[in-house]
């Protein structure tokens, strides 16, 4: 039995809770090895950054000015007071004069403040007498000379870490340091099998008795934004040659397999089955939570399976709930997954039974407050009301009765 | 002169403010023709949908049992009634017996019910006799009969809008209405020109005086997101020659070009000149707002062209308040950029002058209330408070000074 896995049997005996299915997922991690490669700058949104990054410079760079007007000694900065004007400054073109008492230099944004002085007086507060001389119309002794100081924003060998997916404001931030290439993690490769011989391909005619395995592009699609190159495998059919024909493939080209449907217990539920004869085990096959209670998870020659339930609802719901915490947990990524909102219900709901249930819901603002309203539909195959809700209510298993106006725990869907 | 534009000279007294500039802004799209493409299913995350969407079959195709167990007639559901099982039916595999009274077929979740049968009755409520006898041990006669109907989900021939870019859960439905490809908006071309000669590559060595080109990386990352393929163009030298060797480029390659930098009113700042130079009219010339004031937009050659200021926060900022509403209005999405959020400040802030200020600052919870917290730099060259940031706190021209506690308007950095 490989190290540290528990063979549980698929009885109802074995059915764990939640928070128990959660740590046995994230044990998965060891074992997935995620490696690493340089990446240019503008291939590398969405992407995780695998090292800390060392600024290269300071920025900025030198003392420059924060505006247009005139480089001056503070001590020349009089109503009235004529200056001659010796020199220009603009960004990349700096002065390289030293200036004197009553001289100034012209100077634009961005461009380095000349040696000998300290303040910059607005163009706006000087008249240019002529080709070579400024008077000073407005003397503002303020605080501030217009100077942005060398290494404000930040000094080189600056330490940058980040543990989250790269945003449009990391790669300004990383271009500004001067970075054009860094090492980022290599997206994890996802085989995702589809099993049922109710399943039809979308895009394929629509036949009497069949449905369209919709789940697949639903959770590559959601996966994608987590750094995952999925592959969507043919769909199985119910039998442990077809089932076991895509898991051979898959486990030659995947860190982590996911397979969808075909695990409650009905005759017809074979992937389970199929994975034991391949050799594999499990950490757990059963989860007391709705929708979701089949979701499996396990070991198969060393690769990571993870086995969601054929409905569309349950199978993106434990998309979210178990394998992006996964992920997360692979890519050292700060879990964002499951910070709980506490919003008030805008109708009563039943107490809860033994299950701990995640129900669909939408989260809106009114009158100030955030308010959750509950779906009416829960079932577990309907894939509109999925679309249409934005949020998760959470129901610990024998969750009292709740009323209108009362708060609940939610998490976003993602 | 186009059609609809106003000459503007380059003066103070032709400042115009945010609300009309946003309205120009908005008026580009007519300059703007997207044409559509096919996509496949699993290539359309994030793209545009281009018109409704009709599903193309029932979901559920049939009725279907929900659970698995055995499908009977409601008058048979007794306790201790034995039945006859005389046949199986699972998902994709109907039973194509006709159910007498006295009779029920094997059932699994996704089944057809078969016909003569109005109830499903869950397997945990049956004692297996012999082979094909089973005796009922409970009988919940509850309104649940365990049957999802035909057509629950969706209907055929029901029609789906969505007016934003395509999520996972997009996906997932379309691929269970049958959807293997459908129309999007094709990708709009950007180009975007940075413009100064103190300007580096990132990645080259630092050098004394030059600062790293970061902004377009950052901008061309934030507008993939909304379905723009960005061709960031080799820097531009302060001068016309190489302002306008890079414009005659993007003219031919461009629904849209946006420049960053050169576009104050210092002597160095080309930008403007050169588009007049090459025929070239301005809608606005700058807008009194802070960040921001030197941006502009016009036409150039019947292509749109907006003008960044070369600070990397004002130009960010600026891509969120001005950019991205003109792709919204060319894709016709639903606006989601300015939902104003009214939150608590956590300090004091002054009044605010003539000029609209967009203030960084960062949004948190705390005990159940939304709290701002505003930047003590606001300077807009700085890239890391920029990226520490997640808010603009909106001061409207003369806005009085705020209290501790406060509310005050916010949008989320995008």
């Amino acid at each position: 039995m490989v190290e540290g896995l528990v063979n549980l049997s698929g009885t109802n005996q074995n059915l764990i809770n939640f928070d128990e299915a959660i740590n046995l997922i994230l044990s998965l991690k060891r074992y997935i090895v995620v490696k690493t490669k340089k990446i240019t700058l503008n291939k590398s949104i969405g992407r995780i950054l695998s090292k800390k990054l060392i600024t290269l410079c300071d920025n900025p760079p030198v003392d420059i000015s924060s505006m247009d007007g005139y480089a001056i000694k503070k001590r020349d900065c009089n109503k009235e007071k004529i200056l001659k004007v010796v020199d220009e400054s603009s960004a990349g073109s700096p002065s390289k004069k030293k200036v004197l008492n009553g001289q100034a230099v012209r100077i634009f944004t961005g461009g380095a403040i000349p040696f000998g002085t300290n303040k910059v007086i607005i163009q706006e507060d000087v008249k240019i007498i002529s080709k070579n001389k400024i008077r000073i119309t407005e003397c503002n002794n303020s605080e501030n000379t217009f100077i942005r100081k060398k290494g404000t924003d930040f000094k080189k060998g600056n330490l940058i870490e980040r543990y989250s997916i790269l945003s449009p404001r990391d790669l300004l931030l990383f271009a500004s340091m001067g970075y054009g290439n860094f090492e980022v993690y290599k997206k994890l490769k996802i085989s995702i099998l589809s099993v049922g011989n109710e399943l039809l391909q979308p895009g394929q005619k629509t036949k009497r008795n069949k449905i369209y395995a919709s789940n697949a592009y639903g959770i590559s699609s959601l996966l994608k934004k987590y750094s995952c190159k999925c592959e969507i495998l043919p769909i199985s059919k119910d039998t442990i040659l077809s089932i076991s024909k895509n898991l051979i493939y898959a486990l030659k080209n995947s860190d982590l397999i996911i397979t969808i449907g075909g695990a409650s217990v009905g005759n017809y539920d074979l992937v389970k089955d199929t994975i034991k004869k391949m050799g594999g085990e499990f950490i757990f096959e059963k989860v007391n939570i709705r929708p979701g209670k089949p979701t499996f998870a396990g070991i198969l020659n060393k690769i990571p399976i993870i086995g969601l339930p054929g409905n569309p609802v349950s199978s993106y719901v434990c998309t979210q709930l178990f394998v992006i915490p996964l992920i997360e947990e692979i890519f050292n990524l700060k879990p964002k997954n499951f910070s709980l909102l506490s919003v008030h219900l805008d109708s009563d709901i039943p107490a809860n039974g033994s299950r701990m249930h995640f129900m669909r819901g939408n989260v809106f603002v009114a009158n100030q407050q955030k308010i959750v309203s509950l779906k009416k539909e829960q079932d577990s195959s309907l894939t509109r009301t999925l679309q249409e809700s934005n949020c998760l209510i959470i129901r610990p298993p024998f969750d009292l009765a709740k009323a209108k106006g009362d708060k609940i725990d939610i998490i976003k869907l993602i």
